[in-house]
C-alpha cells in the first residue's frame, strides 16, 4: 500500500493558518489506500527566540526521513532581517540541494489582475536554487566605518547551470508550446552571463523541437506587464528568478495564489513546497489569509510524488473556486479550505 | 554671455534619429543669448567594427571638455553582447563617476499604461551608478569545460553608498511628499544589504522631514504594478535600479517616454543624458521611433545645467503632445520633434 510521510513546517504568521488548509485539502484528495503521515516541525521565529536555533544538523537529519516538506512561511519582524532567511529557508534549500525552484504562473478565469485588457498568462519559471548571488559568499571589511567595503559574490558553475537548464528544456519539451526563454543580464554580468548563455545554447541543440529565446532581466520585467503571453517556460538564475517570480505572481492573480516547489529532482533529499507569499504578520491569526497558494503548492507536491490525478483535481478545484468569487462576500481562510476540500472530493 | 558646449553621441540604430530631434528641441527652447555648441562623436557599433575601439583614453579626454553629453543609444546585434555595454556605456559611466543615475517615472495624462484603473504614478528612482554588480569584478576559471566556475562580485562601499543615499534624501526633501524608499534585498544579500540599510538609517536622522521606507526588490516589483502611487523617491543599487526602472518605464507610459541622467553631482566630469530605451535595430532608419524619451532627457540635461525654466517648458510640451495623441494618426520621429520644437517656443 502507498504512503506519504510528510514534514510540515507551519512557520510564522499566516503560515500556521494556510498550512492547516493545505493539509485539509491534501487529506480530502488522497485515495483511501494512501496512508498520510505528517509530522510538525516548529521552525521559525518562536523557536529562534526560545533557543537561538534556526535549523540544526539534527533537524536536517530528521527532515531527511520524509518524502516531502510542506512549508507555510518563515519570517517575523521581531527577528533581524536575514537571520531566518539565511539561517533557515536558504540553509534548507542549499542543504537539500533544491536546485530547481519551480514557480508556475497562470491567470485563471475570473481572477483579477492589475493589468489592463485580458492578458493570457500561462508560464512556468524554473529558477536556479543553489547558486548565483544566494550562496552567501562575500563579506565585509571595516564594518560600520566610513571605509566599509561589502561584497556579494555570485557563484555560477557549469554543473549547477547545466542541470537546471536541462530540467527547464525537458519541461518546455513536455508543454504544448515548447518554448524556453533564458533570462539573464549577459551584457553586463559577462562572466556568469556567458556561462549561462553558452550552456543554454549547447543544451538547446539536444532539444530541436524547443523554440528558444534570450531576454535581459530588465526587459523581461517589461514583457511581464506588456506581453506576458509570450512566455512559456523561463529559466533563470536565483536572484533574477526571485525578482521576476514576484512580478509574475502579481500579474497573474497575486501572491494569494502563487505556488512554488523547491525541488531536488534526483530524490536524494526531500523536496519542499511553499506558497510564494511571506508570513504577513499584519494579518496573522485573523483568518484573512487566502490558503489557495498553499493548496496549489500541495498540488505541486502531489505531482512531484507521482499523484498526477490528485494534483490536477486540486488545481481544478482552486480554479473553480476562484472563478466563483467575484461579487461574493469574503470568506475566512478555513472557509476557503473547507470549500476546496469539498470540491476535490466532489 | 552663457553657453553650452555639448558632446553628442547619436550611437546606433534609432539613436541617430532620436538625438536629431532632441537637438532640434534643445535649439528651439534655448534663449537667444545662450550659445549652443555641439560636437558629434561616432561611438558605437560602426566605429567598433572599423577600428576595434569602443572608448579610448583620448576619447575620454575629449569628452571631458564638454559641459554635458547627450547620448542616443548604443548597441547592435552585430557586436557580441557585452562589448559595447561594458566597453563603452559602463566604461563612460564609471570613468566620469556618474554615481547618480536619475530615472523619473511619471504617468502623464492621456498616456496609455498596461495597468488597469487609473494609477497615479510620479516618482523618481535614484540608481547608484558606479558600484554593485556592475563593477566588472569577478571572473571565470576552466572556461568552456564541465568544471567552469564564473563569479560576479558586487562591490559596495560606504563612500559610494552614502553619497547616493544622501543625494536621494536631498531630492526627497525637495519634493512635496518627502518620501524615500530604499529598495534592496537585505534579507539575502546581507553583507551589502546591511551596509545599505545602516547608511540609509544613519542619513535618515539628518532628514527628519523625510518619511522612510524599506522594500525588498522582489516585493518592489509587485508594488510597481499594484500600487505605484506609494513611491515618491526610490534609492537603490545599480542592478536593482536597472531592473525596476525598466518596469517603472513600462507602467508609466513605456520606454518611449522614459528619460535618464547619468549624473556626476560635483561637476568634476560632464554628466550624460540618455533615453532609457536601446537602439531598437528592428525599427532603425524608418522614422518610427518616438523621440520623446530623448527630448525629456534633454530637459533633465537643462535642469542639471541650471536652465530650470527651459527644462519645464520641454516637459510641458511633451506632456501636451502626449495628451493629444489618442485617436490621431501616428507621426514620424521628425514630425513629433517638429511639433515639440514648435510647442517649446509657443
Ligand atoms: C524570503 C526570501 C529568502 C526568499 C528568496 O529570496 O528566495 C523569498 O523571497 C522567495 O522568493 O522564496
Ligand atoms: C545597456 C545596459 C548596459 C544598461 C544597464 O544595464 O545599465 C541599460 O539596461 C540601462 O539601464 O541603461
Amino acid at each position: 500500500s502507498r504512503s506519504i510521510n510528510l514534514a510540515v513546517i507551519p512557520g510564522d504568521g499566516i503560515g500556521q493558518e494556510v498550512v492547516a488548509e493545505g493539509l485539509k485539502v491534501l487529506s480530502a484528495v488522497l485515495p483511501q489506500d494512501v496512508k498520510l503521515e505528517t509530522k510538525d516541525y516548529d521552525f521559525g521565529a518562536r523557536r529562534y527566540h526560545d533557543t537561538g536555533e534556526t535549523l540544526t544538523d539534527a533537524d536536517l537529519d530528521a527532515l531527511k526521513q520524509h518524502d516531502a516538506i510542506l512549508l507555510g512561511a518563515i519570517g517575523d519582524p521581531s527577528v533581524p532581517s536575514g537571520v531566518l532567511e539565511r539561517g533557515f529557508l536558504l540553509k534548507l534549500r542549499f542543504a537539500f540541494d533544491h536546485h530547481v525552484n519551480l514557480r508556475p504562473s497562470k491567470l485563471l478565469p475570473g481572477v483579477a489582475t492589475p493589468l489592463a485588457g485580458e492578458p493570457q498568462i500561462d508560464f512556468v519559471v524554473v529558477r536556479e536554487g543553489t547558486e548565483g548571488p544566494y550562496t552567501g559568499n562575500g563579506g565585509t571589511i571595516r564594518k560600520g566605518t566610513a571605509h566599509e567595503v561589502a561584497t556579494e559574490v555570485s557563484v555560477n558553475t557549469a554543473f549547477g547551470v547545466e542541470r537546471v537548464v536541462r530540467d527547464a528544456f525537458a519541461r518546455a519539451q513536455a508543454r504544448p508550446r515548447k518554448k524556453l526563454t533564458l533570462v539573464h543580464k549577459n551584457n553586463v554580468l559577462t562572466f556568469a552571463g556567458h556561462l549561462w548563455t553558452n550552456i543554454f545554447n549547447k543544451v538547446a541543440a539536444e532539444f530541436p523541437e524547443v523554440t528558444t529565446d534570450y531576454i535581459h532581466v530588465d526587459a523581461a520585467t517589461i514583457y511581464l506587464v506588456t506581453d506576458p503571453g509570450r512566455f512559456d517556460v523561463i529559466v533563470t538564475d536565483n536572484l533574477f528568478g526571485d525578482i521576476i517570480t514576484d512580478l509574475a505572481a502579481a500579474v497573474s492573480g497575486g501572491i494569494g495564489v502563487a505556488a512554488s516547489g523547491n525541488i531536488n529532482p534526483s530524490g536524494e533529499f526531500p523536496s519542499m513546497f511553499e506558497p510564494v507569499h511571506g508570513s504577513a504578520p499584519d494579518i496573522a491569526g485573523q483568518g484573512k489569509a487566502d490558503p489557495s497558494a498553499t493548496v496549489l503548492s500541495v498540488a505541486l507536491l502531489l505531482r512531484h510524488l507521482g499523484y498526477e490525478a490528485e494534483a490536477a483535481r486540486i488545481e481544478d478545484a482552486v480554479s473553480a473556486d476562484l472563478a466563483e468569487r467575484t461579487g461574493k462576500a469574503a470568506r475566512s481562510t478555513a472557509e476557503i479550505g473547507d470549500a476546496l476540500a469539498v470540491r476535490v472530493t466532489g
